[in-house]
């Protein structure tokens, strides 16, 4: 179906000149993830043009600051990444912290730190334990196999690694593009995810990659709902090294919006892999708003059907009571009218232009267990059209969240 | 403490003139509810004034429809309320439905259908089913000692009754403000909480008294947060019949103003009531926000850190975790700097102005085990302050949600 091919295990050093290795630094006092890898390094061997979007949260770990200001300058072409510890929210400490990993980094791959970005996940309210990952750092070894051990060390509550890579054929040759990411609880629109990194062997534009990375943000990463709460540390940041040695893309030509796709489709894969291993999750969730009066108004009303604590736990208990969801949907900010509107769950219609619609109760539960739950609200009032991927509540997310520090 | 004087079981049928009753009309057909109290009637022996806000939800059940334009024409003095189902969302159906219900509340207290609110709460998108009301409603017995059987009536997922009274001193001789509520889930701010009734025997200005409830309604029912769904059916009412005998109470006098501490007392008994029983909840939350820009900042912030997932698991798992405050505090929308403010936690500072405090993990996780936990943030960039009002989330409260209905 997709107008790209996948590339089995691909990831975020599956295009050309991209690099990456991990080290375990010991940031995990206890836990699960004790022993584990936790600080990770990605570095294009050539020069990239580079995008990015970041947390609109007020309270910002030191990290995010650290790297925006640095993209703001000139273009990133290494990025070094620890989980265990957010390093926030800290000021002044953090952020000489943060500065010193970018140093560490520069070191290893020979570039000054201005073009190195820094990001940490993990525990708030803990100073990063410096002595770890100057010790840790220098022992990171960089490789094009490296993508997976990359994608491990960035996760915290994940149960599983989340990448995707794809093939682009064009008329003047393929290129590649991957990525990876990671979170699983605090993630809610208004960013991106917690920590989302692709790279491309393409060569583009740089304000035109930038203009990309923000667009698909807003259609994808900001769509993905788990639990409301923004990071403090969301980061997304595309790479394009331009490896492949096809012509660079410009904007205005095919070539731009075959790339735009390709991002986009990589990072809806993305976030279908987080939302569906959102904190607790069982069932991806699907939200799917059309005949909206606007653009605004369908992804408002998506990602407010997604996020309702009622509708997930519906989900969860495969129960289709799709008065939840009308109900979200009429608190939302957007605009409805019940008289227009119509309520699909899997497929079947259950509400249609305020009336209710005899189904089989039973019958569509157990299709609700299915991996992937499917909400489509279409509303009459317009042309507007969203999709928010979400995940359902369960007692796990409670369990993980509650016991998570003590 | 209370400048009012507590009468020890009183509600909504303390103040003299007020009757109520309640029976069971059979709409639950199973769960803890089947056979218990599920169709009330309130009634002021004497004509009121009365005070409203709804929900803001655009879906909204056909009884707040009809309840809402009657307030607009003019005054109540009846209410009949069921639980069970929640006549939502219908639009021509359910409001028959709904106005049928006032006609038999007519027949019953023998004043016009056109001073009789109803209102209806339980689950949606099942149409109310008539013929157990028409046949349960006449057998309705209103008795001054009938307001528990009418806080019982309106229950849904409730444990507990909601349910104060208190007597208010003046000059002129004794009045009394009581009030019932109800409301565990689908419980947010942008509108009071699912249902709450106050009756006072004082007479207040009808202007007046409107003025009050809306502002009371911002300061308390709207500072509540369970699970961030705002219901359909949301509905605040407050009836003055002037029962008392004593002079009217104006705008502008010392007697207006202590009839809004009285009535915002016991609002804020009723909220505090609701938070500490919202489904699932171990630990009543309450989030206070001071030195805020603005007092919009500091409700917008107290309700996001109150309604935030992850901070309230962590007050079930009673995981000090100031650093989540902090990051929902962040996301609120309201202005924060973090060099300038400070989070304490059942009194005790763990962040000052940019600094983590050392603590007693250990000893300070022992201490929020307590009823009651209590948040505050203190800003340092103004004179906004507001309290909120909410509870911790709890597995308990994805098995209600998951398994309300299969």
């Amino acid at each position: 179906m997709s107008e790209f091919e996948p590339i089995e295990g691909g990831g975020v050093t599956s295009a050309q000149g991209f690099v990456a290795g991990a080290v375990c630094a010991g940031l995990y006092a206890r836990g699960p993830k004790a022993g584990q890898l936790d600080l990770a390094l990605l570095f294009s061997e050539r020069e990239c043009t580079t995008g990015g979007v970041f947390t609109t949260n007020l309270v910002r770990s030191a990290p995010v600051g650290v790297t925006e200001s640095r993209l703001d300058a000139g273009n990133l072409r290494a990025l070094i990444v620890n989980s265990g510890c957010a390093n926030a929210p800290f000021g002044v400490d953090g952020t000489a912290d943060a500065e010193e990993m970018t140093e560490m980094a520069a070191r290893l791959v020979g570039v000054p730190a201005r073009s190195i970005g820094v990001a940490s996940t993990g525990v708030t309210g803990v100073l990063m334990p410096m002595d770890k990952v100057r010790a840790a750092a220098p022992l990171i070894k960089l490789s094009r196999e490296g993508g997976a051990d990359f994608a491990t060390a960035i996760m915290t509550t994940d149960t599983k690694r989340k990448e995707v890579a794809v093939r682009v054929r064009t008329a003047a040759g393929e290129y590649t593009i991957g990525g990876c990411a990671k979170g699983s609880g605090m993630i809610h629109p208004n960013m991106a995810t917690m920590l989302a990194y692709v790279t491309t062997d393409a060569a583009v534009e740089q304000s035109l990659l930038r203009r990309l990375v923000r667009e698909t943000a807003d259609a994808t990463f900001n769509m993905l709902t788990i639990d409301g709460d923004t990071s403090c540390s969301d980061t997304f940041l595309t790479f394009a090294n331009g490896a492949a040695g096809l012509p660079r893309i410009e904007t205005g030509t095919p070539e731009a919006a075959q790339f735009e796709r390709a991002l986009r489709h990589v990072c809806e894969q993305l976030v279908r892999q987080l939302a569906r291993d959102g904190e607790g999750a069982t069932h991806l969730l699907v939200v799917e708003v059309t005949g909206a009066a606007s653009v605004a108004d369908a992804r408002l009303m998506a990602r407010t059907v997604g996020l309702s604590s009622l509708v997930k736990t519906a989900v969860a208990g495969s129960d289709p009571n799709w008065g939840r969801v009308l109900v979200a949907a009429g608190r939302s900010g957007a605009q409805i009218d019940t008289l227009k509107a119509r309520v699909r769950l899997q497929g079947e219609l259950l509400f249609d232009r305020g009336k209710v619609v005899e189904f089989d109760e039973e019958q569509l539960s157990g299709r609700m267990a299915a991996d992937e739950v499917c909400i489509e609200l279409e509303l009459g009032l317009g042309d507007g059209a969203a999709t928010a991927w979400g995940c359902d509540l369960t007692t796990d997310y409670v369990h993980i969240n509650a016991d998570y520090r003590t």
